[in-house]
C-alpha cells in the first residue's frame, strides 16, 4: 500500500468527518479507488465506525439510465432509508474514463437528478467529504501522467490544514469587512460587486478535500461589468469554453462563449436566478499549481477566483440579505495568475496571483 | 460484452428474482463481477426497478475485520434500515483470490457473522438468489484456466430450468412418499435416514443460480451409519479434508478426518444441534461434470448427495416434525459416481449416479 494513500485516509477520517465510535458511514467510491477505501476500512475498524461501501460504478449507472424511462425515476426508499441513518458520507471521486456517462442525455441525467433530490438532502445534512483518488482517466483530463497525477492530487490534499486554515483566515477577515470587490483581469474581465453583510467561509478541507479556498455571496443586485472565464467548464456533458458575461443590476444582460454557447444559454434560461451569482470564491491552495479541468482542484488554485451563476450558499447569507435560489450552480473560474488584481473597497489585496501578504 | 453474460443477467432477473416494476434492488457483487452488473443495470433499468450496487470487497472487509474489536461488532442501522426497504437482494460471488479473508481469525469471523444475523434474516425474508461470476480466483481453486471456467460456469447457469423443474420432481414425489434413504458408496458409506413426514424442496434456480438439486430433512433421530466424506469442505475458513462421521440414534458418536480433525471436533462442539443432520440433499445437475471446490456448484452435481450438520431449512419441517435446530449449517459431499447407490425404501433410485428414469 502506497503510503501517500494511507495519509489519504488518515486526513479523511481525523479532518475531514472527524469519526467518532459508532459512526454509521457510507463510502461511495469506484473501485479503482479501493486502495483508498482498504486504508480507510483500517482506521473505521480501528475507531469503532460502521462503514459500507457504495460502488460508484459509472458504466453501470450509463446502463441504467440509458435503458430507463426517466419519468419513472424515484428517489428508491432503501437508498433514502440508508442515507437517512448514515452519520457520515466519504464521496471519492476517481475514473479510468471521465467520459463515461457521457453519451446518456442530458434531460435523463437532469431527471434522475431531480427525482433523487431529498437523497441528497438527506447526505448533505450529515458529516460529508468530497474527494479525489488519482485514476487514469482524471490523469488523462488533466493531461498529466498517472504517476504525475497521484502526486499532484496527494501534494494537495495531504497538507497541514490548520495551517492553511490560519493563512486563509486574513482573507477571511478582509472579505468579512468589505463592501465593494472589484475584480479585474487583462482587457477582458472588470466585474464589481458588493458582499456587503454576507458571511465568508473558510474551507480548510472539512468539507471538500482538498480544501483551500474562502468564498462569500454576492448581494444579488450589485453585480456590474464584465468577466472572461478563459477555462472550459462542463456544463450539461458537455464542455464550454471562452464564456463571457455581462451584468448589470445582478443580471446577466448579455452572453457568448466560444464553443457550445447553446449549452451556456440553456444553463441561463433554467430560471431566474440561473442569470445572478450566487458565489464569489477566492483560490487558496498553493499546492494545486495547475489547471487539471477538474472544478474540486482548479477552484482551489492560488491565483484564481471563481464564479457561480446560480443558488448561493446558506452559510454565506447574513441576516436580512437575500439569498440567490437557483436549481444550478455553475462554477467558472478566472485565471489571475497575469495582469490581475482583486480589489478590496479601493484596496489592492491580491496581484498577478500573489497575495499582499505574501509580497 | 459477452453474449453469456447478458444471457446469465436475463436468468436472474426473468427466473430467479422475477423484477417486477418499482422493484428496489440491492446488487452485491465484487468488481470484477462488473460486465455483470452492468448487464443487470440494463434490464433493471428497463423494467423500472431501481437499483443499488454494494461493493463485496474482501480486502476492503479484511481490512476492516482485522481492526476491529470484535466486542464492538453491531446490526448497524443505515445498513439494516436499507435491508427492510429492499425488495430483491442478488448476491455474486466472485474472487480474485479466494483465500482474501482466510487470515482474519475465526472468532473475528464469528462474532461479525452473529452481529449481523438480523441483517441476514431480513434479507432472507426478501426474494434473493446468490449466483456466481467465474473470476479468476475461483477458476484457481477449481483447478481450471479462467477461460474453461467461464464456459463451466455459464453452461450451468444458462439452462432450461423449467425442463430442470419438471426432471427433479421425478425425485421430489420419490422422496416425498418415501419413509427410509439409505446411502451407500464403497467400502466407506452406509447410512440410513428417515425422512417421514418430511417436505421435499426442488431447487430450480429460485435461490441458487446454478440450482439444480432436491433436499430434504432427516428426522432428527433416525440417521444410523457411517458415511465418508471424499471431498474437502471449508469450515472456519480452513480445508478439512477425509471427514469420516459416525450416527447413532441420528447423533455423531465417532468423527474424525485426514486433515484438520481438530477443526471439525470445534464444530461439532458448537451446539447439541451441530452433531445430528439438518438436511439430505441430491444433486440434479448433469451440466456441473466437475467437482470444483465450491459448495454452490459442487453440491448439484448430478452424481453426488450431501448431508448437512446443524440447522434443518424451515421449508423441510412436515407438520408435527421435529426442526433441527443449530447455529452452523455445513454441507458435506459424497460422490456417488462410482460403486455407490441410494436406495429409498428398499428399491434402488439411484446407481452410480444414474437415476432409475435414466436408465
Amino acid at each position: 500500500m502506497d503510503p501517500r494513500i494511507e495519509k489519504h485516509a488518515k486526513v479523511i477520517v481525523e479532518h475531514s468527518v472527524e469519526i467518532k465510535e459508532g459512526d454509521n458511514v457510507v463510502v461511495s467510491a469506484p473501485f479503482v479507488a479501493e486502495d483508498l477505501v482498504v486504508a480507510l476500512y483500517d482506521l473505521l475498524g480501528e475507531r469503532g465506525a460502521n462503514p459500507t461501501w457504495w460502488a460508484g460504478s459509472s458504466q453501470a449507472k450509463r446502463s441504467f439510465l440509458m435503458a430507463s424511462d426517466p419519468e419513472e425515476f424515484s428517489a428508491p426508499a432503501h437508498i433514502e432509508a440508508a442515507a437517512k441513518e448514515a452519520d457520515v458520507f466519504i464521496n471519492i471521486r476517481a475514473a479510468e474514463n471521465t467520459n463515461e456517462t457521457g453519451d446518456v442525455p442530458p434531460e435523463v441525467n437532469t431527471a434522475y437528478r431531480q427525482a433523487r433530490q431529498d437523497i441528497r438532502e438527506e447526505i448533505m445534512d450529515s458529516r460529508w467529504v468530497l474527494t479525489q483518488y488519482p485514476a487514469s482517466g482524471h490523469a488523462q483530463k488533466a493531461e498529466m501522467s498517472t504517476d504525475a497525477y497521484e502526486k499532484f492530487v496527494w501534494d494537495a490534499v495531504t497538507k497541514d490544514w490548520e495551517e492553511q486554515r490560519q493563512m486563509q483566515e486574513k482573507m477571511v477577515e478582509i472579505l468579512d469587512s468589505a463592501d465593494e470587490i472589484r475584480i479585474q483581469s487583462g482587457d477582458t474581465t472588470d466585474i464589481t460587486m458588493s458582499v456587503d453583510g454576507m458571511i465568508t467561509s473558510n474551507d480548510y478541507a472539512k468539507r471538500n478535500l482538498p480544501g483551500g479556498e474562502v468564498f462569500t455571496a454576492p448581494v444579488p443586485d450589485s453585480v456590474e461589468g464584465v468577466v472572461y472565464f478563459d477555462k472550459p467548464l462542463m456544463a450539461q456533458g458537455r464542455e464550454v469554453e471562452g464564456v463571457r458575461l455581462e451584468f448589470s443590476e445582478g443580471e446577466v444582460v448579455d452572453h457568448s462563449a466560444e464553443k457550445n454557447e447553446e449549452v451556456l444559454t440553456k444553463v441561463l434560461e433554467t430560471d431566474p436566478g440561473a442569470r445572478r451569482l450566487g458565489e464569489l470564491g477566492i483560490g487558496m491552495n498553493r499546492d494545486i499549481d495547475q489547471f487539471t479541468y477538474n472544478m474540486l482542484f482548479d477552484e482551489k488554485m492560488g491565483d484564481t477566483v471563481h464564479l457561480a451563476l446560480g443558488r448561493a450558499y446558506d452559510v454565506n447569507i447574513g441576516e436580512g440579505q437575500e439569498q440567490n435560489q437557483s436549481a444550478i450552480h455553475m462554477d467558472m473560474i478566472v485565471d489571475m495568475s497575469e495582469d490581475s488584481k482583486i480589489v478590496v473597497d479601493g484596496e489592492v489585496v491580491q496581484r498577478n496571483g500573489t497575495f499582499r501578504w505574501e509580497e
